[in-house]
């Protein structure tokens, strides 16, 4: 990856030295941000809001591939799942921690595209780097990263608010990502098998970025802040849809009917699976990686935001004892099951 | 390790079933844990305090050796090594996330093992476990902690905060963990040549601990607290005192003398320093891994601390221009250098 490029050996700087080098060019933004990095512990205040903590941690070979993940990407990625989390709970994230172990293969510059994704992340959704660690790894890369954010306690959306015939609502479109990751795969396998083969992304672009640059959806949270909508519930899709559904139903003890047809699907996810041989829909339940927001609105609510183009209305909540069904295209009723993405049965 | 007990594959729990098992158990003590596990981001609220955020990454080979490392030992000192940069700010740790990459190798028995330590250090030090994330790893053992504590404003403690005359201090005693850690890795070699001879580690007892189980201090943190006093800097000694004063000298724009007789070293450490041909000094000074607490205090404060056992006065702030030195016993005069552990020089 970085064969032909200048190469520093990361020991020169030392564990500090590195961590200011990569780290002098983040700006401190929010008032809340007391005490950032280069003390024992990053010191926040939040006053009156109620606090959103969130932590995710990304495994070389297990959430990433660095046979086709660009560094800047992942590092701009690992930061907008985290956020997703903090959007999820309709909140404002304003700060993260990124501690990074390294496999002595990475050279400062590397490391370096991975702090430029990171800062990219963070101008763009307005954070505040304010700690992490860095260290060697014997075993590839690691990241983990811990987003912070706030919201006023009246606005926080948990998973379990969900009531009997709300309506079940999505941003933007689903299985993209999924899609995505099978096109690079697909790439991956024939660069293996013949290397002078350039790979054939032609006309793939949205579902690739979708894969490689997803966007925490705070656009999302402001909207609807903006149409005076409160979701009684709300998650982030990163498992599939079906599981997110399902947490939603669980977690409040209800049912609901899924409209296949309403299932917001763009047109190359679509004609890209089916290439592949692959059900969109299913790509869509089960795929994950969207980091869109799943919620329930009330009915009342329905009239500000039907005619939003980003937002889906898919199907609405039922009593629990009804189960939690897909009706597909031909009008038979299927029971969702969770066959989301299992970090252990890899 | 668990060759000969029972075996259950993680597979069969799936992610949120082995979250959900593993954490069932721990409590929710703090009033401040609004929400905890369960939704997309922990929902805290500290009112008008300062909230403090700290995160450390632990990687197998790298941080800790499972040759010589219990799994519960583990999960205990991941956490109390997070808890300490709390204290070092001079607040009170309430919450803790906790994110674990496993390799395929480890049974469920095992992760069983490391929770039962992160229960046991969230019970001793009442902290509630409030997140995180579980996920297979192609690459060994991976713990990310990220410990979260508050403080009035008027309370906390930062590394810049050192006046020319302050007192230096140090709780416990030093270089401990480094000589225990020695003495595990001698075995280990042993071990390695002839797995019959059972490991040596008479009278060493204390030295081990000191490694295996360290403790962070927040019994300092309330001893000052009810002393009256508080500390005008504070650090606490993960990387070896030599570099933590050089922390504080360098943040506070300042110089020191410390005087080697005045280093608090415990006669084991002293003992088994000796037989393994090491200076205990050195290991004091660049060994780390203790976990006690480095402070300065205004010589005003000295008649109140004077007489705690638990507390040494190893020397005193100067001006820059004087520079950071060592008083050695001979009384010659050292310059002192970081030369604590480097994570990327391994």
């Amino acid at each position: 990856m970085f064969e032909n490029k200048e190469r520093t050996d990361i020991a020169e700087l030392g564990e500090f030295g590195l961590i200011k080098h990569l780290t002098d060019n983040f700006k401190v933004r929010h008032e809340s941000s007391i005490k950032g990095i280069g003390d024992d512990a990053a010191v926040l205040n939040f006053k009156d809001k109620e606090v959103l903590i969130s932590t995710d941690l990304l495994l070389e070979g297990i959430h990433f591939d660095l046979a086709y993940v660009p560094l800047m990407h992942l590092g701009y990625k690992a930061v907008q799942v985290n956020l997703s989390d903090i959007y999820a709970m309709n909140g404002i994230a304003t700060q993260i921690t990124v501690s990074i172990g390294l496999s002595s293969k990475f050279p400062l510059e590397a490391v370096e595209e991975i702090y430029k994704g990171i800062e990219l992340a963070c101008n763009k959704f307005n954070i505040d780097l304010i700690g992490g660690d860095t260290s060697t790894s014997k075993q590839g890369l690691v990241i983990s990263v811990t987003s912070i954010g706030y919201a006023d306690k009246k606005d926080i959306c948990y998973r379990n608010g969900a009531q009997e015939g709300d309506l079940l609502c999505v941003s933007g479109d689903l299985g993209g990502a999924y899609v995505g990751l099978q096109i690079l795969e697909r790439e991956k396998l024939v660069f293996i098998e013949n290397p002078n083969i350039q790979p054939d992304l032609e006309g793939k672009d949205y579902i690739i970025e979708r894969q490689l640059k997803p966007e925490g959806r705070r656009d999302i949270v402001d909207l609807l802040a903006q149409m005076g909508i409160k979701p009684t519930s709300m998650i982030d899709v990163s498992d599939g849809l079906a599981s997110e559904i399902l947490h939603i139903c669980n977690q409040s003890e209800k049912g609901c009917n899924l409209y296949e047809e309403k299932i917001p699907i763009d047109p190359v996810t679509y004609e890209t699976a089916r290439e592949l041989g692959l059900d969109p829909t299913v790509c869509a339940l089960s795929g994950g990686e969207d980091y869109e927001l799943l919620f329930t609105i009330k009915q009342s609510d329905y009239d500000k935001l039907k005619n939003d183009v980003d937002i889906s209305i898919i199907g609405h909540i039922t009593d629990k004892n009804s189960g939690c069904n897909m009706i597909s295209k031909s009008n038979v009723v299927h029971e969702i099951k969770a066959q989301g993405w299992n970090a252990f049965s890899l």
